[in-house]
């Protein structure tokens, strides 16, 4: 049977950036340090006054389907993740799909469009719909459109407003991809968890330890079942490990959780055993307490080693690159460590068709999905023609008195003056333009 | 390949009834045949003040899984369908797993939950990505949980009040099925559409209107589609035509005009010609408003040919049985719609296996979706396991002040007294037991 996977993606920044040491941590009388070195992360993008979920999916959409050359008769699926949704009962794919139509020949009618919802999760999920759907046989030659688009705002001086947000990644799910193909070998780590909620409310309420501790444990039994189908995992058999990176910070701490995992019981462990000892094993202790303990020293002592740094060094630290300048993207956020990871890759000239990838995608609530990939013959093309450089650099670098402004545009309940101008000229690109009579949202492309 | 499909079927009607014509009509001042003749209504279900979108779909996914023999370790899947969810962020398929978790043993650790929304339609899309799945061969032997559930309110005095219901239908997608398999033809009717709408607000805000032109315009594109890929379809080719019911009287209409496309260029069209002429055909007319009057006229005289209304009596007319005592599910309709058309066959004392079901499905904003179904050898014995009537017949019968209570206590933006009482005495069900410290919903098994 055919391949099937992703076969291009493009990225859409919000085209604001919001500078966490130079701009945030001055007005916090915060450390940069805390920012920078704590979590991992330079800068946020914002949307502008007129960017929203539509307008950024619409426009990651647009540019991608133009330069692989592809109409609406192309497309058979458009499905968009998302928990930044602003309608409880129309899905945002029927908006991006109405602008789409402004701009290309043709209609999308013949096209199944769909919403998906599980926090940072829905991008993955509807991967897999549409990988699901093509192998099924339902797709009639056509590829399917996955749109991961999120405003990641957080209740002004929550915890989490140093880990915000917003942009889109739009990917093409097709037979024969160029980019990396799937297979059916998928783990799950899924329970019914309160650690990040959105309960009829635009922002989070986040209780952050037990976050961590979710995002851990649902990894954990991830890579466990995934192991279960696939055979058991080593710390070689993937070129790059793109985790749900909702700060870097996190990623490094899952991270370490994973390549002890992956040395258990190998010839690594015993190698590393005379710097640091073997795993502290449960059954050899007679309470939790003790082995807690044992575990996080030999977890302290992992993370110096030369074996683990050249290892993170190499397999992880490059899918954080993008979201180091951009901040949490939700739903994106794992499509931007995978695409981090294959960018780096090309600028240093390397090949890695036939090499393999392992993803860790994770959504509050709580659920990680993992799977491996592996990178085809046309991957450096595809990554190439990707414009999140651009897009990045271009942003427009608020003052703090500017953010609040452009966050209070953003927050569902206030009432802004209708006079906050926007801080960037649209050009060639759809725009939000006001409300229509029954409250729904209206756009247009700008040229 | 096996086939697959929907292997069971469990209803769960809100606790909770709105008598139309005895109850709702004489409040309203209105002539009570508005409902009953008008809509097709004799009463909506409702949630009573301890149920939601989670107790009735886990009390429903319960019930099937339990009738089944079921445990956790048996579902590979949970997909919620709905347009009524209370958190932005974290799906309630992990509400409803925590819930049936506390009566199974075991856990859905290993489950791929979801939440699927695009109005009234998502739980149709939600069947076919767990078809998908298991057609992929991702399911390692394991079946899906679809549960579309809904609490389809509309605020007071809304036009659409009276075509208000609850509940939720919990389906089990497997191979083998016992009930009905699907195949890979399918047709869509898709376009960007503001007919119904719920714009950061919990009840719709619908152009009437223009939502049947868009539901007729919709299912004529799906029709098509699905013809271009499963051939013409005939009137005698389907024993029932199951369709989205928001309420009977739509459907009397969705099913004219599928009539009249299917006889077209037939020799039942010619067998009608003498009668009522033969349909007018666009090319002949100078203007769309000739031809729109001539059209008119044509189908008012179909309408009432004893061939039409014998095709309607036997075909469409039993697919409406439950809606017309519980009023619009949402996402449940469409599937309420082909469980009353098999029960129908099933007290008649019928043998549908392999015959064939057309099922056309709705959502708003707006997307319809028309496959085949073929009946299973099975599908008498589970039609007979389902508990619906005696759900809809011990339903509280509320007074009209009762009414507007509990209307009060599902609306999330009106603070009730806390002791608006429940109704009904729970008894061996999930039930809402009040708010966490995070603002989640939280559940309790009431034995």
């Amino acid at each position: 049977m055919t391949d099937v996977g992703i076969d291009a993606i493009e990225i859409r920044t919000g085209k604001l950036k919001l500078d966490l040491p130079n701009t945030f941590a001055p007005a916090k009388g915060e450390d940069p340090e805390k920012y920078t070195k704590g979590l991992g992360l330079n800068a946020s993008s914002f949307p502008d006054t007129y960017e929203d979920i539509v307008t950024m999916g619409a426009n990651a959409a647009h540019r991608l389907m133009e330069r692989e050359g592809l109409g609406p008769e192309d497309i058979g699926r458009i499905d968009v993740a998302t928990e930044s949704s602003f309608d409880n009962s129309k899905p945002v794919s029927t908006y991006i799909a109405g602008c789409l139509e402004a701009v290309f020949d043709g209609e999308f009618s013949h096209a199944n469009k769909g919403e998906r919802k599980f926090a940072c999760l829905a991008g993955t999920q509807s991967i897999d719909d549409a990988y699901n759907w093509i192998k099924a046989g339902r797709h009639r030659g056509r590829s399917a459109l996955v749109i991961a688009t999120d405003t990641a705002l957080y209740a002004r001086n929550d915890p989490g407003e140093a880990t915000q947000g917003g942009g889109a990644v739009a990917m093409l799910i097709s037979e024969e991809p160029d980019l990396v193909a799937l297979s059916t070998e998928q783990g799950y780590g899924s329970a019914d968890e309160t650690d990040f909620l959105k309960p009829n409310q635009q922002f989070p309420s986040v209780d952050g330890k037990r976050s961590v501790q979710v995002y851990l444990s649902r990894m954990r039994e991830a890579l466990e079942d995934f192991e279960s189908v696939a055979g058991r995992t080593h710390t070689e058999d993937f070129t790059y490990i793109p985790f749900h990176t909702p700060f870097p910070g996190m990623v490094r701490k899952a991270a370490l959780f994973g390549y002890r995992h992956m040395i258990r019981d190998t010839q690594k462990e015993d190698e590393l055993a005379g710097e640091i000892g073997r795993q502290p094993r449960e059954e050899a202790f007679d309470d939790d307490g003790t082995f807690e303990e044992a575990l996080s020293e030999y977890m302290d002592g992992l993370k110096r080693t030369d074996a683990y740094q050249e290892w993170y060094a190499r397999v992880v630290d490059p899918t954080l690159s993008i979201s180091r300048e951009v901040g949490n993207w939700y739903t994106g956020s794992v499509h931007l460590a995978r695409a981090s990871a294959l960018k780096t890759a090309a600028e240093e000239g390397r090949d890695l068709a036939g090499e393999r990838l392992l993803v860790g995608s994770y959504g509050s609530g709580a659920q990680a999905e993992i799977h491996a990939e592996t990178v085809q013959e046309g991957w450096t093309e595809k990554i190439e023609a990707m414009t999140v450089d651009e897009g990045i650099e271009k942003r427009y670098d608020l003052s703090y008195d500017e953010y609040e402004r452009v966050h209070d545009v953003h927050n569902h309940d206030v009432e802004t003056d209708a006079d906050v101008e926007e801080f960037t000229a649209p050009e060639a690109e759809f725009v939000f333009d006001g409300w229509g009579r029954m409250g729904e949202r209206k756009y247009r492309f700008v040229e």
